[in-house]
């Protein structure tokens, strides 16, 4: 059904709309390669939410090229007027041939619709070339619009046995420079970043981006502290900087001093004695958060661990044994056999510096 | 000084030796390639003790052609009359132009003696071709005869956050059945095989090498239990197997009952309140061994690694989180600061079915 052409133009058309992984959020990140009789003649991807779609910029760039061309979008092409006019219609107008998408639409409504505009038209639209490398992409999206939460991805910087911390608290450095900048990454491509008071109160903890080609492109990811009795200190370190501090406390507590304090504040229910995290992703996706980094202890992590609200784990290991007066990975209560432990689908394992960087999904 | 060429005949002699690992000890394994006029004119390995040595088989294979032959070897050839010949006389004999050793022999009081004898009869005889691999191929026979005591090596199969066990002890399986087919490999390139009276009186394990191949090339490994306290069951189901049985126990006990059990029961000094592990080292190089496999629980992985007696860890890290009502690797009771860590320098990594086998040295 498609071809190896198919699948390069399609694979640069995905690299193209990485290039928004900074600042397409709260919208996918889209490419889109137009092709006419072999040759790329465009090339577009969506930069900025209220700024042109993929689509767009590749026709531009293409002009009167686009005519008869194969537009490959690693999105389906959208037919609602929205902050722009609808690109299948777009698409139309400009005369292309044929449209291939990587993936339909995920939001639920609209989905289908644009590859239908576009048929209807009499040009032949398909969807489904290199659909889950798309779907990886723009994964935290996806889950927003389909799961009414965002995609969580837990980070881990642990001993090769196991420790995220001495006792003690002592963490700096676990593991080295290359590793930590390789958060900084994470950080950027997330809406949101996520962690617990406990975390706070212990390291002060800046969880801003430090990249410098960050600055132009992307807005400082909201900082959420899960802070039921509201404990954060009013000196805390990511109050002054850039960027917007959520502090998610339950019931009975005064949030006047901390709110003066430059800290967004907010009240959510309870789970037991700490914040309904389940809440706080659903308020996270209603202010269009696609995804969320946690940096957090033991205690969060197991937490979310144990209700299966992880998405992807990602373990930087260091080449070090750390010992047993030390913390670990999660606190798991309730877990108390073999079979309780959860299985992981490693998606990738590549060494940075001198630490092992491992990808996984819970797969039970 | 060494050709390419060179370096081919020797990686065959080291793959040659290395087909003794069942069997060799507590020899080194060594393989000698004779080539003349570029042709492999004869093969050969030490198999075992008290049969004849690489180069004789060698020789013997290459007859007449051994005149004028290179010689590799994977180790010096030995110039010395022991249960055997020496070898060096041999080579000699046979009239070879040349001979290239990867490493000199370990032990210090015959260490350049065989190259000399070459040397002096007029035939060129060099060493430290692929001396490392040589010298990691008889690791553990290096530190016997320049050490005093065998190579230890730890193994450990933990949760990818470093659990070897749930609280209760259930660690059945934590890897899979590829991981502990490997093990099996360990086991058999061993010579003793270590573990704490904790593990036999919780887990009445085997300890014993079960490979197909085994039998007929090997010798069980020698079991060696640390009891200080003598609480080694007589009814332990290692007792019941092939193959030998250390118990290690300190003063005060009586060793009759085991003894008639079936068990080598030997006395050792106290350290603390556990045997003293140097004594016990210095007591398997007197037996000749080479190589100790370390297969325990926390404690006794913890007091060797404090104790910097552990040469190589093997991991055996298999895709799962285990949480928190966990035993971790290492009973670390002297580290409290970050300092105190131990930095690996991991020498290689492989996926062994699910798992992943981590080895390394301990760098500091």
């Amino acid at each position: 059904m498609f071809s190896p052409e198919d699948g390069a133009h399609m694979a640069r058309a995905l690299q193209l709309a990485a290039r928004g992984r900074y600042s397409a959020r709260p919208n996918p990140m889209v490419g889109c390669v137009l092709v006419n009789d072999g040759a790329i003649v465009g090339e577009g991807w969506h930069e900025r939410a209220g700024e042109p779609h993929a689509e767009i910029n590749a026709l531009r760039e293409a002009g009167e090229k686009a005519r008869g061309a194969v537009a490959y979008v690693s999105l389906e092409p959208c037919a609602h007027h929205g902050k722009t006019p609808p690109c299948a219609m777009a698409l139309i107008e400009a005369g292309v041939s044929k449209v291939i998408a990587a993936m339909p639409d995920p939001f639920e409504e609209v989905s289908g619709r644009g590859l239908e505009m576009l048929n209807e038209s009499g040009i032949e639209a398909t969807a489904g070339l290199m659909q889950s490398a798309a779907e990886a992409l723009n994964a935290g999206f996806i889950s927003r619009v389909t799961r009414g939460r965002p995609f969580v991805r837990l980070k881990i910087a642990a001993s090769l046995d196991g420790a995220i911390a001495m006792e003690s608290g002592e963490s700096q450095w676990i593991t080295g420079p290359e590793a930590r900048a390789d958060v900084q990454e994470l950080r950027a491509r997330s809406g949101a970043i996520m962690t617990g008071i406990g975390t706070v109160v212990a390291d002060d903890p800046s969880l801003n981006v430090r990249l410098p080609e960050f600055d132009s492109a992307g807005e400082q990811p909201l900082r959420v502290v899960l802070d039921s009795r509201m404990r954060m200190p009013r000196k805390a370190r990511m109050l002054t900087l850039p960027g917007e501090t959520l502090v998610c406390h339950t019931a009975g507590h005064d949030a006047s001093e901390l709110a003066g304090a430059g800290a967004t504040v907010q009240e959510f229910g309870a789970h037991g004695d700490v914040v309904n995290v389940f809440e706080v992703l659903a308020a996270l996706a209603e202010r269009e958060i696609n995804d969320v980094l946690v940096e957090a202890g033991s205690r969060l992590a197991g937490y979310l661990l144990e209700k299966d609200l992880i998405d992807e784990l990602v373990i930087y290991q260091s080449p070090h044994i750390m010992g047993s007066n030390t913390r670990g990975m999660f606190t798991t209560p309730t877990w108390s056999a073999l079979a309780d432990r959860r299985t992981l689908d490693i998606t990738d394992t590549s060494r940075v510096g001198i630490d092992t960087r491992i990808t996984a999904r819970i797969s039970d």
